[in-house]
This record gives structure tokens, C-alpha cells and sequence, in this order.
């Protein structure tokens, strides 16, 4: 795939490369403030399906323009179309495009600007990451118009406890960006001045260790943690195994034995 | 089944429905601190059943008169029959109470005024949400006695972090309102003088969306958690498609592109 | 199995026994920083399946020599043996250490005076209660080497949610005690003079509860917490039943409607 410097796979969605394998999808619609209509999840599933393809990607930033991240599905589109079949194949394919966030081989990180209400918090909750603005705010609010966030609430209750969960589904309320980040849904909450250089420190942690290893360990994460516990050591010991034969990590473990840096760090700080 | 103003089915457990479909079960046998003894916890059962057949019903506030919350088993009855198999029916009658309450289609808040220790303490985990003032307190305190809360241990593993709920089935000690608040056990804390009013704002944000997508919804998020990731979305998003056929997501989502309430709700506020 | 007041299964580990039943288990290779190489690991095998065939033992402490905890892998041991069958060797012999921990009958209590990282960090993740010093930290450390903390991140998502846990697996950055104890990983932090005293009283609380109870309550939680909700209930049910057949739970009932202190409470305050 060509490493254009800037491309947009329709205009809803901006996909930006750098040189050193981040790519930012930035979500471009703030007039209907990000809302996830076809267009939307279409452009998402095509650059995530390229992402997902091309092994010069070493990490994702999810970002967004606009006062909003994003405001879910779009409810008036859906008005438009009272059919089964429309909803189940527009569930399905939201569904799809978070499915591919988890099951992609590099972290991917929200980078949250604004609101992120229905299937707009969902997408922060199944990012691996999240770093946020104070003034971000987080709601399942499909309620409130008689629909239940029921696929927001898969990554939702597997990000926060069940009561905190429960509360967000059954009101549609509102929680702020500190009450996010206490219960879990993000990792770090930073003034917006400082959201670049924040999501910046993530990226360049990521960009710093092996590619191999992070894309095996981020698939056993979420593989494991599905298992009882004797076959989540089971596997999650036969995938270590299988790191360490990889040769950035038998490089790392004779670094560490001579007590140099790895070859693969020291070229990477070097750019 | 008829709509009296209030009614007792015995008398340690208060039955009151008013004529917005609140149903308000107050555990009034305070003299043995709300213990969940055979009669109890057939009174309790006999209310849940109603309550799940009754369609005029739209959330279930659990709450107690006295000092405590509840105190769980009682003791001195379960010191006057040694028999396993008295035990086992005991286990078995409670535990159908406690799944009754998360098969219930519509929710359940705790209003906690008091002390909550065992099968108390599990009533509150059990609960979708729960209010408590400052001076309530939380015990899986069966260990002082022997017995290890084992069945509390189910709903209490399922709301707070494992060393947190190991520590407390361990040591039996008590945790205040502050520390189950953080941990997962409480959605709000709030001074005595204001728990009637803070129920029933969530009580009036449950009545406010239409019943049929909130017993959808509750009954998926309790399913879905408990499949794999990928089976959770799949369900999602044919719970989410079903929802939005409903005449009340219909007009929710009309309502949302014309830039007003929805029907049942501008019906509902007309209360 | 004699009981020494103190000896060494080899010196890299020490194993204290105390006439209370209170095993200590003291990583004990500071020049190392205690890592967990053959050595260490078929020590700590050896301690717990002891143990484990010990009905005298009725708590394990699990502590620490030196300025760390415990780091983890020996990786200059692991650079000498680039050999997939040696690694999965090691693997399967660290991890079935974290599980004998966790299938002991008797609690695990972490003492952590200093640094845990990768396989030290999964240590105190996976035993049952765990008390830090302010200046301990927390990393799951294996990528900056090329290594993701796989078999780490089995117990780590158990205790912490998903987004501090990918955090700290992908960064492999360090997290204060005070992170750790807001995430979970942690039930107590206390300034370093108050270590001792603080875990004494987590001791002498278990020292106080029947062995019988504890050893099926423990089992008990951590099997039920694999299952759904309603085989959860189900063997939870069953075990507290058996549990209360138990002749100190018997007694303990009694006590309770005597208003009197169990005898077997008595006579272990007795000592």
C-alpha cells in the first residue's frame, strides 16, 4: 500500500501516515458531530482492513475534529429506514468495525477531544487507550430515545464496574472526564493544550519496542483474559515462548545481559 | 394482579406500589435486623414473581426499616437445624431470590440506610444500582462464624476488584459507604437527609424511558458479559435491532430528527 | 513434614514456619533482585507443594531480601538458551508456581518492600492479598526488552482494569503504590515501619477464622468467578451447605444465638 502523506478514504474520515508508522484516522464530520452513519463505519472498516494489511503500521491514533469525538449512530438515518434487516445490517457493521480495533496487530488510541455519547463512548471504550480532555464527556445515551446502548455496553461493562455501567445504560446521564478516568474507561485526562504531547508519549513508548511482540501480546490480552484461568497461562506461556524466539527479543535479552540498550532501540531513538 | 396502595405479603416485607409502577419492597422486620430467615426470603420471592408477571411495574426500589439494611442468614435458625440437606434448600431459596432479582425485567435500586453484613451485604452487590448514606457499612462477615459467604462471594466478585472482595471475605471485616462507593459496590453516597430524593432521581430517569428497552437491555448486559467478545456483539447487536423495531425507539428516533421530546416522554413528564 | 523454626530449600528462598502456622516465604537473592530463575522457581515449587501437604499451615506470607521485590526472569539466563523448548520449560514451570499459589488452601499474603516487575509484578498480582510500601513500584517491564509480560498479564487483568493493565503491559512503564492500590493490584500501602505490623494484623485475622472455611471459600471464589451466574450460584450454594456441616461452623452458629465467642475463637486468642 502506498505511504501517501495524507489521504482521506472518503472525506468523513482523514487517514494520516507519518514516517515512523502512525497512522491518525480522524473522524471529519463535525457537522453531524462524528456521527457513525454507513459512510462513516465504511471509511473506518476500509482504513482499519489497510491498517490491518500493512506491516510498516506500528500504532493507531484515533482522533476527531469538531466540538464532539463522536455522537454514535445516526438516529435520523435510522428513523428513515424502519426496517430489521437495515438495523441488524448496520449493527453488524458497527459491530465489525470495533471487533477490527481489538483484533488489529498494533494498540490503537483514542484521543479524545469532546462528547462521545452511544456507539462515540463505545469506540473510546474499545480502543486499547484513551486520553482525554477535562471538558470530554462520556454517556450511553440511546436510552433517552428508547434505545438501549446495548453493543456500546459489550466494551462498556468490560472497561468499568457492572453498578457504574448500569448506571450509564439505564439513565443516558452524563459523566465527566475525571469520572471516566476513575472508573476506568480512559488512561490518562490532560488539559487540551497538552492532548498532543500526551498521545505523543503513548505513541512513542509504542514506536520504541518490537512489533512482533507488541502485536502477539496485544492479541493474547483479550484472547486470555476470555479463558479460565489454567488455559489463559497455558496460552499466554506458549505465546511468550514464541516472543522470546523472535529475534528483537533474543536481541533485548542479550542487551540486557551486557547491559547495553537493544540494537532495535538504539535505531529507533536514532531517528 | 391488583394495585393496591400498599399491602404485606407477611408482614416482615413491606409491599408498595404507587401509580407511576414503583414498586418499593422494604425489608421491616428490624428487631432481627432485616435477617433474610425462611420467611423473609419467601415473602421476598413471592414479591419478585408478582412483580416479574406485572407489566404495570417499572423499577424496584429494596429498601429497610431500622438500623440495618440486613443482616443476612440467620444464624440461630441455622444453629437449630443441622441437616445438609436443610442447608442446601436454605442456599438454594436464597440464591433463586438473588438471580430473581437480576432476572427481573425492570431494576432494582438498593436504598441502604444501614448495615449490610452476608447475604445483606450480597442483596446490595445483587442490586443493578445502589444508594447508601455515609454511616451504612458492608461485611461478608460469615467467616467470624465459620462460615464462609460463599454465595455473597458470586454478585460481590462481580462488583469490585478481587483482592478488595478477597479481603473482605477473608477478614470479615467491615468497609464503610466511602470505600464501597470506590470500589464498585455503590453507584452514590449521600447524607441520610437526602437518600429519599436521591433514589428517586434515578427512579424518575427509569420511568422516563420506555419499559420495553430497559428490560432489553438489562437482560443483555447480564448475558453478554458472560460470553466471549465476539458472541457478546453478536447478541448486542440483534438485542439492538429488535430494541430499535419497538414503536417507543421509533418515535424516540423520529422524535430526534425533528428536534423534539419523544411522545412517551413528553407523556411521562405530563405526570 | 518436621517443623524447623526456619530452613532453606536452597538458600535463594527461606521458609520460616511459626508455631501460629504462618509460613514465611523470603525471596532471598538480593544480588539478583530476587529473580525467578530455575533455581528460585523449583524453590518456590518445593515451599508450596509443602505446604499444600501441610494441614498445619493455615497462612503464607510471601516476602522479599533487599531493594526489590522480585524482578522477574532472570534474561541473561534466558540469552544463554535460545531454545524454544527451554523457554517453554521455564514458562510452564513459572506459571504452574502461580497457580499452585492461587490452588493453595491457604491464603498468600504479598509483603512488598520494593520493586516488582514482569514475572515479580505478576507475583503479587496473582497471590490472594497483597500490602505494599509507598515506595514500592509496578511494571510489567519484558518490552522494553523485546518481551511482552504474557503469563504477567494472566493474573494483572484479573486484578486491574483493561486499560491501566494494556497501559502498563504495552509502556512498560512503572505505576506508583498509590496507582496500584487505586487499580486494584493492592489491598493496603503502609510507610515501610509499618509493614511488618500491617500484614500481622491481615495474619492475624485469617489465624482467627477455621482453616476448613477459609480453604473452601478460597477454592470457591476462584472457581465461581470462571462460571455464569447461575452455575456460579449453584456451586456456591453446594460449597456453603458442606461448609456449614463443618463442626467449627456448627459451632460458630451456636455461639452466635449464645451471644458468646465460638470456642475455637476463644482458644486461638487464647494463644
Amino acid at each position: 500500500m502506498p505511504m501517501s502523506a495524507t489521504h482521506s478514504i472518503p472525506t468523513v474520515l482523514q487517514v494520516e501516515h507519518d514516517a515512523r508508522g502512525v497512522v491518525t484516522l480522524t473522524l471529519n464530520d463535525p457537522a453531524r458531530f462524528n456521527a457513525l452513519g454507513a459512510d462513516m463505519l465504511a471509511a473506518l472498516q476500509q482504513a482499519l482492513d489497510a491498517i490491518a494489511r500493512d506491516d510498516g503500521v506500528r500504532v493507531v491514533v484515533l482522533a476527531a475534529t469538531g466540538k464532539a469525538f463522536c455522537a454514535g449512530h445516526n438516529l435520523k438515518d435510522m428513523a428513515a429506514h424502519p426496517e430489521l434487516a437495515w438495523y441488524q445490517t448496520l449493527f453488524a457493521q458497527c459491530s465489525k468495525v470495533m471487533l477490527s480495533i481489538q483484533r488489529l496487530p498494533v494498540p490503537v488510541i483514542a484521543k479524545v477531544q469532546g462528547m462521545a455519547t452511544a456507539a462515540g463512548c463505545q469506540l473510546v471504550a474499545q480502543c486499547d487507550l484513551a486520553v482525554a480532555v477535562p471538558q470530554a464527556t462520556f454517556a450511553t445515551s440511546g436510552i433517552h430515545y428508547g434505545l438501549f446502548c446495548a453493543t456500546p455496553s459489550v466494551p462498556l461493562v468490560r472497561n468499568v464496574p457492572i453498578k457504574q455501567a448500569m448506571e450509564m445504560l439505564l439513565t443516558g446521564d452524563f459523566i465527566d472526564a475525571a469520572t471516566a478516568l476513575r472508573q476506568g474507561l480512559l488512561n490518562r485526562v490532560v488539559p487540551a493544550e497538552a492532548l498532543d504531547a500526551e498521545v505523543e508519549k503513548l505513541v512513542a513508548s509504542i514506536l520504541d519496542k518490537p512489533r512482533t511482540a507488541i502485536a502477539m501480546g496485544k492479541a493474547l490480552v483479550y484472547q486470555q483474559r476470555e479463558l479460565g484461568v489454567d488455559a489463559a497461562y497455558q496460552l499466554a506461556g506458549q505465546t511468550m515462548a514464541v516472543n522470546m524466539m523472535d529475534d528483537a527479543a533474543q536481541e533485548g535479552a542479550r542487551a540486557f545481559a551486557e547491559k547495553r540498550p537493544p540494537a532495535w532501540k538504539q535505531h529507533s531513538s536514532g531517528h
